[in-house]
């Protein structure tokens, strides 16, 4: 049996060796290591899912100029079996694209081009419905209609693993029709029916768990949005049994955050958005050439249309005049009409020198699509009852030749309010990328450490060596740029850039300044109270004594009150 | 200008859209992304580069049983620009191969078997010659020779990004001559000279940063020799500036620790191996049943070479015999006979759920490779001057249908002897898997999340809460497993599997037991001394008083002082 179970040991030689070597499938790679991807557990991978949906969900509205209005609903098939599926009211995809962006890793349009949005890197949706398919066998179901067209395409598809290429099981035409027939019924519902000309609709059925509490769908959905005041969403999830609570939080008692539905939400809930204003839209923009490094330069000189050296600088980069093409080559001593693929394989370092060498103008930064004070603000509200709320929007900046833009806010809890925000609890983190709620790997985040780098007991808070400030408190940080660096694949936390951890640390000091006002009047003002209420209950007695050693009438009496109070008050208050 | 940098707002169709989508080249998202395999920075690079040729070169050379002789030279040729140079004495590569091993992202022989060995995803040195090719322009060159041949490739060669493969630049056959012509007149080098009739030596030119300290390519390097104690490794690296030391570390201080050239060593320093018995080898097994999820059962009986299914369970996993796969099919109520591919379009879940239902024997764990607590040991001696040391193998065991076995040791100081282990500071770690040293993401790792769990306490050590224990004190932990589960592409942390850190709990008790005995007899120790220092001060003042009183001879004070001394040192000491 051993000897069945275990290949038995030989020397290998090169030969044998060369015949072992084969190519690895980015598909089969991902499935092995699809921890990298967030599908680590049943629970995560529930929350990946909806994540992946919603983000290409709302990149697709955002592109095509759509207001969006998008239904997340699970429903539980099975003890560990979860049947997600998330429809909006976007564009739509046409019947060519639908099997490979479905079920294809590595595939779309956002990795090759420099503009904000969720998705980047062509992986997500075909990855959850791998994991779909690893799980349960089961193919993912997509119902998408363009404008354009009569009737919807429903397709079937699975991956090929051993080839990254999709297998279309099912690829019919049907009437569109809103898969949640239930919604228009529901009370909760808004005016405005999920039903539109166009849209599309994914279904995965996979191994899942669902658990309420800070990592769940549930809170996912609600810091969503708060990034994206202009999402009409609506939820439900059907469960078989009640779900569990997260460990640490006794199941029945109050859920994390007072907008968690308890249970959760077996009837369609919506949130209805804060503003019809559909956000500016970003813009997407060139490289620019002091983010671009040697080996990327000789790709493009390789790749370029332009037929000149000059043309091809000017064109293929952002700040880059004809004019300053002109210096740059000058400076590398290059022939401005130059071949740039002659360029590229003989010339490249001169060249790559001059750039390097030459003044530009920063990259563009007003490309960018940052969520606003005033909506920031908005959004915190809505989370807790506040008795101070700011937020503050850095300017625009550049980390390695991108632009992105940090805007951070704070909300302080009335007292009693907010039963889940304690005072000497750490405070409470929401973190958001490109208008995507964050919410693992925490410890790992440039945010979460520039949040404990900065000294938050000079704006008034307690905060233990090393660790978040206490406080019944939420601090919002969003990052927004045309390529986000994210810790892994599964986009949970931003890389440690300095320039970025500047920028948080900026943002988040402006708004340390504001608390801290507000926390000194607070505290001024309390102390106020505590004198005003000393001298109401001491004042009357001192009045009665005043009264039998002066001897004095009752209206006296009155009057020496009143000037006493003034007296005192104007004393007390002034120092 | 602005126009010409920004694409213009205009909303975009389905149709739009459609056109954006393509393909993304596994190289093109790696290169983007190239923090996610260590190339996150100049100095991190050069470490990865490193580590990645050594760990092919150790790999091959176990495979074809050749006791591994290894050659590393770092050289500066610019300011941030090194030429890193591995040779080694394995078997060599064919020339077919030369190619898509080093210049093809996802191509190699190890990730398609359950094998204990250092590489996995044939990612590595490809990913270190494309960020050698992104940041300098140059190519990959490798020059191997096999056994039966007569002489050498030379070939370079550079990976077409867009394509995710190999285009060769330079393919000559030459002679076979050491890389390394200074080698064999150092007065450090050993007998055994490096050169031997086959072998590989592979050099990338690359941006990169050398800085000495606890992150640097002399520490990775030390410590794989402690981990491969049949490893002979020759060193040299030749800068053009001195080096600089770590952050903290003033510059001419001592270094880390005392085994560290100070400085670099730019002659070739050798380090002898330990042993010429190579480890024993490991083995290749087929996967366990329990350890198979729904998806990849299917894929494995639409792939088998077997034609019935029962046939197909007993050859394509390990613990099936004939007759427990009579069993499954019996208890799925499937024909034996059937056909596989049949059996996984239409009963896998029936077949499925049968084969979780079974008992089986768990994985077969003799397959792994570990170091062995002597040559643990003698490695921690190495390291440190010890008082005391200790290491502990736990029996392997499983995770996720995958054998793994834990081996840890630890090694406490003697007093004053080791400059850079302070009593106070936290204890120094050295994380191996499969035998592999991992010196980034400490704080991510499955080793120190059980460290830091261990109440060391317990053991006499010093621990604050959630932190390292304190004391001059190094531990070893390594994992040895077919699949070592790493939180990311770069292979620095392994990923935090309960069945893991149990194991790695368990064998740090046992050495914490260990330890606490000899730290507490060495307290015994110490006060036993404290205590006869006292009696050998006091006695002989004692003695002069009674001869004085009692007026004794010099003979009677010496027989009293000596009764005396006797019954106060077995009072004492027995306390």
């Amino acid at each position: 049996m051993a000897a069945k179970n275990k290949t038995p040991v030989e020397a290998a030689s090169a030969e044998s060796m060369a015949r072992r070597q084969r190519d690895i499938s980015v598909s089969e790679f991902f499935l092995k290591n699809r921890h990298l991807l967030g599908f680590d557990n049943p629970r995560k991978a529930l929350l990946t899912t909806v994540k992946e949906a919603v983000d290409n969900a709302l990149d697709a509205c955002e592109e095509a100029d759509i207001i969006p209005e998008i239904a997340v609903e699970i429903r539980q098939v099975g003890e560990e079996r979860f049947r997600v599926e998330i429809t909006d009211n976007g564009p739509g995809i046409v019947r060519a694209q639908i099997p490979r962006i479905f079920a294809k890793l590595l595939y779309g349009s956002k990795f090759h081009r420099l503009r904000m949005s969720r998705g980047q890197q062509g992986i997500g949706i075909s990855a959850a419905g791998m994991y779909g398919q690893l799980t349960t066998g089961t193919a993912t179901c997509i119902l998408s209609k363009v404008k354009s067209a009569r009737q919807a395409h429903h397709i079937e598809v699975q991956i090929d693993t051993r080839k990254n290429t999709p297998t279309v099981l099912k690829d019919v035409e049907i009437d569109w029709h809103p898969t949640f027939p239930g919604l228009a019924s529901e009370k909760n519902s808004q005016p405005e029916p999920l039903m539109s000309a166009h849209g599309t609709s994914v279904a995965i059925e996979m191994e899942a768990a669902y658990v309420r509490g800070r990592l769940s769908v549930d809170e996912y959905l609600r810091q969503c949005v708060i990034a994206n005041p202009h999402l009409q969403l609506h939820y439900r999830i059907v469960l078989k049994s009640p779900a569990p609570a997260e460990a640490g939080t006794p199941s029945g008692e109050t859920p994390a955050s007072n907008a968690t539905p308890t249970p959760p939400p077996t009837a369609w809930v919506s949130f209805a958005r804060m503003t019809r204003t559909p956000p500016p839209p970003p813009l997407e923009i060139k490289p620019h050439p002091h983010g671009v490094e040697l080996g990327m330069l000789m790709q493009m000189l390789k790749d370029t249309e332009s037929r000149s050296l000059r043309s091809m600088l000017s064109q293929d980069f952002s700040r880059v005049s004809s004019a300053v093409a002109l210096a740059i080559c000058t400076q590398a001593g290059l022939d401005p009409k130059a071949n740039p693929t002659r360029i590229a394989n003989r010339d490249s370092e001169a060249l790559f020198k001059a750039i390097n060498d030459t003044k530009l103008m920063r990259p563009p930064t007003d490309v960018l699509s940052p969520i606003g004070e005033e909506l920031l603000m908005a959004g915190l509200q809505k989370e807790i009852r506040a008795d101070f709320c700011t937020a503050f929007s850095r300017p625009p900046t550049v980390y390695r030749g991108n632009p992105f833009q940090i805007e951070a806010g704070l909300a302080y809890s009335k007292p009693g309010e907010n039963e889940e925000l304690a005072a000497d609890d750490p405070v409470r983190l929401l973190r958001f990328a490109n208008r995507v709620p964050l919410l693992y790997q925490t410890g790992a985040c440039a945010i979460s450490k520039s949040i404990i780098g900065v000294n938050w007991k000079n704006y008034g808070l307690a905060q233990p060596r090393g660790a978040l400030p206490l406080g019944p408190m939420i601090i919002v940080v969003h990052i927004a740029s045309v390529w986000v660096p994210f810790t892994s694949e599964s986009k949970e936390a931003i890389a440690h850039y300095p320039e970025i951890i500047r920028e948080i640390t900026a943002a988040l000091q402006e708004c340390g300044r504001r608390l801290s006002v507000f926390l000194s009047r607070r505290r001024r003002q309390a102390e106020m109270d505590r004198k005003r209420n000393y001298i109401e209950l001491y004042i009357p007695h001192l009045a009665i004594g005043l009264k039998d050693i002066l001897d004095l009438s009752s209206k006296e009496e009155q009057s020496v009150v009143t000037r006493l109070r003034g007296l005192l008050e104007r004393t007390h208050l002034e120092t």
